[in-house]
């Protein structure tokens, strides 16, 4: 990298997919925010339309007024091409048609298996994984032969197995995943501090400091404070609220009525911390699909205050609030810019990140991908060792973590057989043994054109 | 110990227990039948008159023509007088009054956690172990204190907490947890043995040769032999026959109408085989109550051929087969006498056993009782290094042994909460954790009794 | 903590020893320039006339026109006095008498063992560390009795040893341990930094930046950058100077003749570069006690380029640099003061030190005190996990450990027994066992003053 | 394998190597007074005519009138005809010409390294493993080829390198390692208990039962009895006598001007013993090259009464006692038959040998080839868990298993480089880095000739 004329730093960019979300809008929004880095993007989908119309917004944005940022966008459609001599690459897709999104969703329900999201882990967070280990596998290959010295950054779910097959794959790869659910966690306590000192405004998220152990959408706060005061005090007062543990059917009923998918109470976060003493750091919805409490029933969902998103939301056109490009650029309120900024050596950021355990997260095996904070420094990585979990919750996670090594070794290996095995371990699969095969049978018929090369054997 | 006369090794015997089942009665018949040893059996039970009624039967059983052994009967009032000098102590307890196992049974079920034996695993096995835990850290102690260099056998159940809570409590014990349940797979294969070769008899159970791996009545049988010839293969044919995978309700049906409560298919030993490579080692009411495929409900246990044992059959007086002590007297099919004799260096004896795990269990944590073979030789007891366990049941014995531990631990430090902590990562508990807690409540209320000590913490 | 009327954060700090070292001063003179701390400051030290000079000494410090902080400075005779309700707890003691640290090193070099440093491994080290285990073990149950609150930063060696029986003794205390060897690293890479670029002056030390790995004065740079540049390739184009490798015995010898004990070449850390791939991260005379190369004999040394400490200058009094107090307040580039402004919020502060491993350092025992980098925050101290060691290091330290763990258990149970298998263990014991153990009773015998409780047992 | 006409079982024997000693004949021997098995065994050596030589051999050996065996002997120019279909394969090679052997010992001596075996570990002993690398990497390979069935008996020293190599490159295969040390152990002991009890003549080696573990040649019993007596009471007794631990050069010069190479007092043994807790299992010569303390000097190894093994007797042809074909045929006192009786289900076995670490050895890594008891039963070999060795013991293994995993990886990386951290971390390498570099290269260059493939990167 050199210095640019006006003393931003030169980089390329490399982004995969993007197309169908907003995500890749996003970062280009924050990059002319930002006005410290400078060079060329290069979208990359397998849906080149899509790129195509990436590359109109992004021009757009660099385009506008308020852009500190000079930047070149254009769009690729051979993926070696964008990735050569890149220096961060974002990996961002859909895999498989959103129909396959739904059938992850739909086929488990059919047999008595209910998931909230469905992309993370159950049937259809395994189901998902498979089809995605030979897309990463391609990448891991690809990035580490045309820009091997690059930063890559997964934003794609299932969080964990994505950057396990890509280290799977190529242990020497450069890459972390990124996910902004500990974020509302950050902001809930916000609130909190807010409620609780009077003040007019909550503090910034980035205020509240927060220990963070799990793995991704399965994370713990274990200690959090705000100047000093440790804000596990005020979890206790806010739990000892009146009408705190209620049934919040109603409530549950107006979302769906309303199709407001994504809300919650935070009830399943403070359930994690009445009964192990540690809150869940990841929203509800996610949360309730790594345990066998919460996910009994819909009306069991609705009674902690979260609903099921239909895959009817699934198929439906993804309406992601979309950056500005009126009079004002709105910036994400992700890192990723800030994150590029580190390593690239222009500031020093701590933020929670998803890498291979070499010791940050004591009693899961070496090498699993794990979430926890770490350092952002000049052209370095370096996760934080996390609190200890208590043993009640460590149990939980060992299990999702012995699971998703499975399921790495199925799509490794392309069978659909040992994934199987994944499947009746999950903490989702309470049903017959004979119901679950066929729910997995027909599962995997109805995804099989995004499983090439997988066997029953 | 000294040769008595007769060239049988004279030794005193402490049974602890055993008042209201026949289990002393049982090892009293192997002694006479075996005639090597000689010296004093010293019963001690809470129900004194329990153990003199043991004391008569002993009387007889050695005064019996066939009887090849003297040995001198009596029952103690003093925990202490039974101990002082033993070379061999039995424990064998029922913890606290039969009503208190019905409640372990009756309080889960009326919250929908179904358990078809209730005293290993599950709310059930959990509540009990915390019973046990004052009354064995009371044992270890005596024993070290009256006859350290006693070699102490544990028939009690939940086998692995006690064995645990023994060593626990005091490291250099010398203990190990017998159970039979491997026995009945032995002889299932002896029986596919018989079949596939047209004999006329099934072959003696010790010809089967087994590698025995997990943790009690979650074990698995990694590799079974007969003279050389690999079972699996049976196994494979067996399972191949038509209808073999049929729905059992039928029969189940048949078993509740004649209480017949202990019978089974084997299917779910055979469905572990099918599922992940290895034969479950227990019978199928107890492998059942590890994992949540089984007891989803009383039809699907029914389908897979076992039946839930009623409390009602708890509450009533066992009639377990007794020692015929008519014309002839009838050896028990157990192994305690021989251990005794391979402890004391008049046979070699290899087997299955209960111990702390140094080794014998690759993946479960070192000291956690574990069920493998071991050599018994004279005066020691070492653990033969057990076949893996294959990765997809490897994760479920781990989360048992996990909670095992977490359970072991809330007896120690005498806490209902911690305890509940192990109640939610059960296997068995796929309830709203609400729910989970109103239970657990009600269950440790009603059997505060045999709860010295413990509080909710 | 409460501030003071001059925004300064109000603490008390209690220092203990550091009656016969400038250590206690130099903390005050930065105390002084940082201006950010106020309160009080409470000297101990079993010589009570030392404290008192130091308080004369401290009361000049914030007496003097450059000082922007206010301290109240006294002595007190009570440990518990000093302790009660101390924010910081600074331990610097001398484990005995002068005479004993010559024992440790002359008696060792009676029998063949010579030691460079003598007071963190070998038999030196190791006849510190029981010296110290009763001196430490009270100072950790004193200090959960009367400040459980407190931050204790250790000085003393061997510093491993000091830290662990703290942890040891009281699992809960918040203790770390500091040592400067690393700095002296960063400024000879500075100093590379300077020569390379041709540059007037070396860049500060703290834009030096290092990964840290090892136990304290057997440490590890494995990655050191300046400004993004890997420092790793200036380390070869060093090395690769003529005459980079001679041998150094003239300088050594000058060395000697001028009483210059404590410089180097820093051969030895660029050997293990050479030989391992990693550069050696605490001084010449540290690291080459910790492995059995360089000590084969005083010439050797002498070729190394760095000398043997005699005892005399042991016996002799210390005399270092001791904070100006005339014209200009000195600081003394040490860190104590930024990490105290660290753990009350008012900065971040990255820096190596000597913590409990929690996975910080992948391949050394759970508990063992290891030296990492670590985020100093505010009332928390989390470690950063380390760049793994390459194997052939990785041994080295295990077995350094493993020592330190016997010792440590040696002194726990007071057995000068169990401490002569970790001598026998220790690199530099490469002599007859029958030469060892008369070494070590000798060495023992003449320490035993020192020693209450011991035995040979 | 079938039964022959005689009732003995048919196998086939490929012995691999065997031609410059007396192995081959040894089997032979055994095999013809057993006569429990019988068919074909194949020489293959790479001397031809040495393999011819132990055909006739073998010939005159069946056709004894003592034989009880039929084997039909002949040798075969071809490793891979040799192997087809084999039953079992012994591997009992010279790896290189004797000159090479000659060089492990001469070369590190010159710098001062002695050696008393120099085949198993210390500069000897990994030149010799880096050596057999290409070897036995080609072994494995045929052996899973042209018999994967077949046990796989390794002699070779290094014997753990070799039969790790083995592992490392056949994960599948069913090799292990024997070796003879321990016996001489138990004999000791046997003659302890004659001694004891004034018997006429020491009881069977095999009465006496031992617990062992450790790595091959550094093995320690941590357990021994003879009819339930505890053994170590007995090694009190010895060690008590006078003059028992008194400089044994005297005897040593005699053993020297004899060119009595291979005796010893078992003093180092007992050293063991008395500084730690447990005996020695193998040989003074070996045991003293395991560690620092013996080798110092000729004088300090024949003050504990053994001695060096001159490269001169290496270089002389080797005259093992073969076995008599005159009036008597003579067993071996070896193993080897009744190993592969045990595993054909003849017979049942349990002795110690060498395995990769499945659990056996608690405290060394999983995979690394160790020495334990184990089960030999019909077609299976399990390892039996050994007693815990005692932690300043555990620390000289580990140390050890570390050097020989680091020499297995500079042996698979064909890495001279590599191979010499491994002798830099060796427990005889007290030496200057710089010599020690000196050396190395010497005697990488005098073996070349074996080294193909390897470079020093």
């Amino acid at each position: 990298m050199v210095k640019s004329k006006k003393n931003a730093v030169e980089i390329k960019v490399a982004y995969i997919g993007g197309g169908s979300r907003s995500w890749a809008q996003h970062i280009m929004a924050d990059l002319a925010l930002a006005g410290t880095l400078t060079g060329e993007i290069v979208l990359y989908d397998i849906d080149y339309a899509a790129a195509r119309k990436n590359v109109t917004r992004g021009r757009q944005v660099f385009g506008h007024k308020q852009s500190k940022a000079v930047f070149k966008v254009r769009a690729s459609k051979s993926l070696s091409d964008a990735l050569k001599g890149a220096d961060f690459v974002f990996l961002s897709i859909q895999p498989g048609p959103l129909q396959m999104f739904a059938n992850d969703l739909d086929i488990p329900a059919e047999f008595g298996i209910l998931q909230s999201v469905g992309d993370s882990t159950g049937p259809g967070g395994i189901s998902r994984a498979l089809r995605c280990a030979p897309l990463y596998e391609d990448f891991a290959h690809k990035i580490m032969r045309y820009c091997p010295a690059a930063w890559v950054i997964n934003y794609t779910n299932p969080m964990t197995l994505c950057t396990s097959i890509l280290y799977d794959a190529e242990p020497e790869i450069k890459a972390f995943g990124c996910c902004h659910e500990v974020f509302g966690t950050q902001g809930m306590l916000a609130t909190l501090v807010k409620d609780h000192w009077g003040m007019q405004e909550r503090p910034p998220r980035h205020e509240i400091k927060t220990d963070v152990s799990g793995v991704n959408h399965f994370t713990f706060v274990t200690k959090a404070t705000w100047q000093g005061h440790d804000l596990y005090q005020l979890l206790k007062l806010r739990a000892a609220e009146k009408g705190f543990w209620a049934d919040r059917t109603a409530d549950s009923l107006e979302r769906v009525a309303n199709a407001k998918w994504f809300g919650s109470h935070k009830l399943v976060a403070f359930d994690f911390w009445r009964r192990f003493g540690v809150l869940g750091g990841a929203g509800d919805r996610h949360l309730a699909e790594f345990v066998p409490w919460y996910l009994t029933s819909e009306a069991n969902a609705h009674r902690w205050g979260f609903v099921l998103t239909p895959s009817s939301r699934r198929l439906a056109h993804y309406t992601m609030k979309r950056p500005t490009i009126g009079d004002k650029l709105i910036g994400s309120g992700e890192e990723g810019v800030l994150q590029m900024e580190a390593l690239l050596g222009l500031r020093e950021l701590d933020t929670n990140v998803n890498l291979p355990n070499r010791g940050q997260v004591a009693g899961l095996p070496s090498g699993a991908v794990v979430e926890t904070n770490a350092q952002f420094r000049r052209n370095s990585l370096n996760p934080v060792v996390a609190a200890p979990l208590p043993a009640g919750v460590l149990i939980l996670v060992q299990r999702v973590a012995a699971v998703q090594q499975m399921t790495l070794e199925a799509g490794r290996k392309r069978s659909l057989k040992l994934a199987f095995e994944a499947v009746l371990n999950d903490p989702l699969c309470n049903i017959d043994t004979d119901k679950a095969w066929k729910m997995w049978r027909k599962l995997m018929k109805a995804n099989a054109a995004m499983l090439p090369g997988y066997n029953w054997r």
